[in-house]
């Protein structure tokens, strides 16, 4: 088996892929930041960039693997990826997934004609059972990333963003198993080698920024993350060495810039990108990054999960100084509470919430707690308005 | 003053345009449906259309008008339209609000380098008020929609479609005061008299539909909705002459459908409609118009409120039967909650919260009340998850 990638083999892959992938746009918003160029993968088929590997994968195989089929362990973009492209083939697929899977994510393997096999326990009771069949029945297995070919499907990206951001500085990519950058930096620096690639991976599970580090591959211990299409705990030998070569550098955000970083663009650009994906305009938005550079931020997926998105609104909302929740102390009698209202609307505030409780321990007879969720520019807004709330008299509980 | 609107207008507003506007994407889902085609409008500069007709209104002005600057009250896309191509076209905008106006479209239209005027009172006020100031100050005032200039503006869309989706069968518009449709439907009818265009207004606010029914203009009474862009309760009288003349139909959608709409292509197309834009994709989903005919439903806008996003969520996965909270009685001894949830779990549905109630009024002593918030496919997928708990002894309260 090849184990090197090559301009050559990506330049092959986006050939192949032509009619099958779409050439997602680039999306700006000055809102966002005037440096910023959003590479839109959350609008490619099956919502996110993970159907190029797989289908560079697929194509690659030979006649006696195609007419076996592919399996693949993954209840997230992989499935649908892999899905997807074998269909396109005429391949046959079964994908593993966890008994707990989203229903969505079924639904969608399903509707893009894989055969999803729900397997009783978690992703490695999965990953097992998906070895097993492999085995067994032939099928060859598409790993989600530490393959040439799989590589080299993503590198497609590199190529389409040189082309439509030729004076790009840099481009900054989100890093999971480290497929996508490792194809990506691989395709750019093989054409440009002055434009700086960057990766970045969630705090709480930075398994390739600790190797990069350590100089060896390293398994991380598991921490929650809302990026879960880069809760990868260790990295792959192949992806490793290539990141190792040819990335500049790999940077971290935390939960509550990646939150951040799904709800800006909902308003900039109206767009919804995954956790995964916001990681890149996270770093760019809280200044990880060399923000003076022209910087093309690659959103690679879009597949949130409905029912948390509301979740992770306000929780960026909150992080942003975008909303606050006040709680004072009010005697309970008419006309304090239009006073205070008073106080919040002479700083332009808005009331989304008021919550007037009288009966708590915190509160003596006579009194009221008064709870206000309040719409506010930024933090410099939400100093204001507790400084002249506490100087009218309203002492504020947390 | 001219009151036609001519498909030469159109055109050359078109041209005026160039490198103002944005040439917005035609998307497409599979899972939205084989015929539906989105026209992006909400990745429109401004996050709407409203920037087509307020530039092509301001470049129109004399020499004269343009030195004194213009002026317009909104609270909405319109004020960030206008401010906008001012800026574009060096010309003061002022702009009047109501005092309780959203913060953030405050910022916007500052952003774009307009006056904003914060008027005590409602948006009748503000209009008071803005008349006032033309009228004092010389400046000419931007009407949203019932305007020669405005409506040939907006009917640079209508172009742009027919030429995106050369076959297109039927376009679907959203109406508010009639601004939009009434450029669409002209440059459509002039050019190809055969694609059906088809307006839809909410169904709590329907000034067009049942003006256009009583062959009158029609002030309706006013109504809540989620669509604040189209919330109009008269319709002008050049929109009203023109929709007559060219629009071959009216539909109205209910709230929950503007919920499900807006929900809808946050998980397909990833893209952020705000309520009006998303009443067209309600219509198509639906099925208020002829689903079988090739449909581009113009999304008009993206500015939805954040703060009111997750909400809206929540209620559109309710009335797509994506979501479902069901309670029901245990008596409160080991193994009765993992045997409920087991009915529950080969349903295949996933259980996002569990609400376990010792005290109720509604329970005897000994018995608890749970409340189960279930991830579910759709209405058939529910009936069959009631059922199954039902024969299994558990009563299910509403």
């Amino acid at each position: 088996m090849e184990n090197r990638v090559t301009l050559q083999m990506i330049q092959e892959a986006r050939e192949a892929m032509a009619g099958v992938t779409e050439l997602t746009p680039i999306v700006t918003s000055t809102r966002l930041g005037k440096n910023l160029y959003i590479k839109s993968e959350n609008l490619q088929k099956t919502g996110s960039f993970k159907i190029r590997g797989a289908f560079n994968k697929i194509r690659n195989l030979s006649p006696e693997e195609a007419a076996k089929g592919v399996i693949a362990c993954s209840a997230g973009n992989h499935a649908q990826g892999v899905a997807l492209s074998a269909t396109r083939l005429g391949i046959r697929s079964v994908i593993c997934m966890p008994e707990g899977a989203p229903i969505l994510k079924v639904e969608a393997t399903r509707s893009y004609g894989g055969e999803v096999v729900l397997v009783p326990g978690n992703y490695d009771d999965a990953a097992a059972e998906a070895a097993r069949l492999a085995k067994e029945e032939g099928y060859t297995f598409a790993h989600p990333f530490n393959d040439p070919y799989v590589i080299a499907g993503q590198g497609t990206l590199g190529l389409e963003i040189l082309e439509q951001v030729p004076d790009v500085d840099q481009i900054v990519v989100p890093i999971g198993g480290g497929g996508l950058i490792s194809g990506v930096a691989t395709a750019v620096k093989s054409m440009r080698p002055n434009v700086k690639v960057i990766g970045v991976q969630a705090a709480t599970v930075p398994s390739m920024f600790v190797s990069v580090r350590n100089g060896a591959i390293t398994t991380v211990k598991d921490g929650p993350t809302i990026a879960d299409g880069i809760h990868v705990l260790t990295p792959g030998d192949l992806t490793f060495d290539l990141v190792s070569q040819y990335v500049d550098d790999i940077v971290t955000v935390s939960e509550d810039e990646i939150a951040a970083a799904i709800v800006a663009p909902l308003e900039g650009p109206k767009t919804v990108a995954e956790g995964a994906g916001a990681t890149t305009v996270a770093a760019y938005l809280f200044r990880k990054i060399d923000t003076s550079l022209k910087t093309v931020a690659l959103v690679s997926g879009g597949n949130v999960d409905i029912t948390t998105l509301s979740r992770i609104i306000t929780k960026g909302l909150q992080k942003t100084g975008r909303i606050i929740k006040l709680t004072t102390k009010l005697v309970d009698k008419a006309g304090n509470l239009a006073h205070l209202l008073q106080v919040v609307a002479d700083n332009g505030a808005n009331v989304l919430e008021i919550d007037h409780e009288r009966e708590d321990a915190k509160t003596e007879v006579n009194s009221c707690v008064v709870t206000l969720t309040l719409e506010t520019k930024d933090e410099e807004h939400i100093r204001k308005i507790r400084r002249d709330m506490e100087e009218n008299g309203y002492q504020l509980f947390d």
